[in-house]
């Protein structure tokens, strides 16, 4: 009944067939949240640039220390204190020691520093030290964490707070990241009508796909752009996807997707010169008459037109697309995958040979967290805002029986 | 050697001594996404508003259907095609049925809707239906997804693609949400210089803490306010909280906290009249030296300053009272809280007592998730971008052994 049916690996595969986007833009470090960064970005110095204790206490020399012990314990002449924000203009010898805080830098002669906590003061500038430090400990050597010329971030890495803090303590305040991919996005039907009409008339259904749709877009980092709601008309469609495909980097229509009475969506990208279906058909449950495309190299794919399967196929298979197309190198990682574990409630039953995604809610229960399978007509939309997790029965199984404890994808 | 230690649920028991947000705003629907909800949002009509097919098929009487099956087919006549966008001008009997698609409304008399894979066409105007239905099976009765007064959505939801789409789905193209909080960001130390100082003197080191903490804010939908870079001088500090605190619904100071040589936010915190230190230490490594005060009844939390550190106490106890300030009623649920499963590579030595945030790096090995602990000195930056995952280590642990399968949060 479908043709060319793919897995969502294979799907994921025929990403191979496009090419990420290449144009970058120059944005300042402090507002790159997010972003994904269009060239290595190279230390122009040593970090730390002196060497830095990392703990509050006296930097010493190691040797003195050893064998220093709760029983036994060394005393050291204290012989300064080193303010954080001045290289101290004092060096320490055997026997000797200076009060150091974290990240301050270390005074000449001392290699390692005992911790605040192993140390006491028995006179104005003697310690008692009850334990032996190795050399280095508690202390971070000039250029230990980064040297100059080391990459910070590495193309294709998607920026993280972390990332923004590097950049910052190497005083890279600007940076170049690839531009936000435009996501074309066509909804389809005669009886869908804008959600600002105020009285349906017989038979209307307001617009939803195209909002949660921009939405997921919008999680992802991309530009949604809107080309309409178009009619269950050929040559309108047509006008429609080929101006999307010229404007946008990736097109997506939803509704018309399902062989049902009228699929519009395959005829209309056939006609196209430069176009290509790659497959029609994934599976998956919900989601299977999933549709991706190659109009002139620019990726189309047509989405089932109900929103609870659109909403999965855009969370399972789309997203990972966007990511892709964004130049995202790690656009398949885990942490794209956000799940928690739960208890499952009831029986979910299954088919081999297809990937089920099953909306539960997640209910904290006596300490524990319970994932309530969400079994609703194809169609209800309750369910998309009942449920907070889906849990994907595999291919291979027939079903999971209640009170499995089973991975659960945040929605 | 810390006063008032608090565990991580004690932590979040402290939140009460503060208000949420109750200033709110209208917004376009379509651009709510991730905002809070203010008011219970009420359906204005039944959904769907008239009874809809839900699968491609025939709509029928659905005893007609009774005892049909492959070996012994029921015969139906075709007496219409329902077009999707119109209200069918024409009514069934027994013996007949219509053509018709998801989401069309039903045409008087039928009551279930036979799927497509179970019928054939055996003349023009003649169908052969294999498999029973039962009353209203793939039908969606008016009003069953909604009814007209039922509440949508309701106060303290986070807006997800959800909501908006069932917004739309009812005309709901306005929207209260609750306020963006703004929260204070205060940096500390006289070490710390602006990120775009050039060449560094002796000693200094770009400030790093207030663009990984105010990208967190962010993330957490709050808007970060910067109060600068104040030196390690108690009269500076008490002006700056003193202006962070009349402006913002949270203040947050990096650096400064903990019991080492200059511990200046405690002290300048309780020189105001109206505050009250409500912990001072927090039972969790790194960020122990974490303090959360109350000033005038706003919030003020004192962070490590170790920018590793400072990291792992804004995600696991401050988003949270971010969240809780911004009205989020499900500001603890799991769904900020995502994690997945991996392999441990090493042993992970911790102490009982204390929960412990180990750093691990996510590899993918023959189709096995392992995570690898980042071990490295206190301060070191470089395992802040390493890492893209955190173990927990509970409290009553003295340690995870290799190869155990554990639960680990996305950084």
């Amino acid at each position: 009944m479908f043709f060319k049916v793919v897995n969502v690996s294979e799907f994921y595969d025929l990403f191979q067939n496009f090419s990420p986007i290449e144009t970058s833009t120059e944005v300042d470090s402090a507002k790159s949240l997010n972003r994904v960064v269009s060239e290595d970005i190279v230390a122009q110095e040593d970090f730390p640039p002196f060497d830095r204790a990392c703990m509050d206490g006296f930097a010493v020399l190691s040797q003195d220390s050893y064998g220093a012990s709760e029983s036994n314990p060394v005393y050291l002449k204290v012989v300064g204190d080193v303010q954080i924000d001045k290289i101290p203009d004092f060096s320490i010898k055997s026997g000797e020691c200076a009060k150091i805080v974290t990240g301050a830098p270390m005074p000449g002669g001392a290699n390692a520093v005992v911790m605040v906590e192993y140390t006491e003061e028995v006179a104005p500038d003697e310690i008692e030290v009850s334990k032996s430090v190795s050399p280095f400990e508690n202390v971070i050597l000039t250029g230990e964490d980064f040297k100059k010329n080391d990459i910070l971030v590495t193309k294709g890495v998607r920026i993280r707070p972390q990332e923004i803090g590097i950049f910052m303590e190497f005083g890279v305040i600007k940076c170049r990241v690839f531009d936000f991919i435009k996501v074309g996005i066509i909804s389809t039907g005669n009886e869908i009508v804008s959600p600002d009409t105020k009285k349906l008339l017989p038979g209307q259904i307001r617009d939803v796909n195209s909002y949660v749709i921009s939405s997921i877009v919008k999680i992802n980092h991309a530009e949604p752009v809107f080309f309409g709601i178009i009619p269950d008309d050929r040559d309108a469609l047509i006008s429609a996807i080929s101006k999307a495909v010229s404007n946008c980097h990736l097109v997506l229509i939803s509704g018309g997707s399902s062989i049902g009475v009228k699929d519009l969506t395959e005829q209309a990208i056939t006609s196209f010169k430069n176009s290509e279906i790659l497959c029609h058909g994934v599976a998956i449950s919900p989601g299977k008459p999933t549709l991706l495309a190659s109009i002139d190299k620019t990726p189309v794919v047509g989405l089932p037109g109900q929103v609870t399967s659109a909403q999965i196929v855009m969370q399972i298979l789309v997203a990972p697309l966007i990511r892709f197309l964004s130049n995202d190198k790690n656009y398949l990682s885990e942490n794209y995958f956000p799940k928690t574990r739960a208890r499952l409630t009831h029986n979910i039953p299954s088919k081999k040979g297809r990937e089920d995604y099953v909306r539960v809610k997640l209910i904290e229960k006596k300490g524990e967290l319970l994932a309530q399978p969400i079994f609703s007509k194809s169609g209800i939309i309750k369910s998309l805002i009942q449920a907070n997790g889906l849990v994907r029965v595999p291919y291979i199984s027939e079903g999971i029986v209640e009170d499995s404890v089973v991975d659960v994808f945040l929605l």
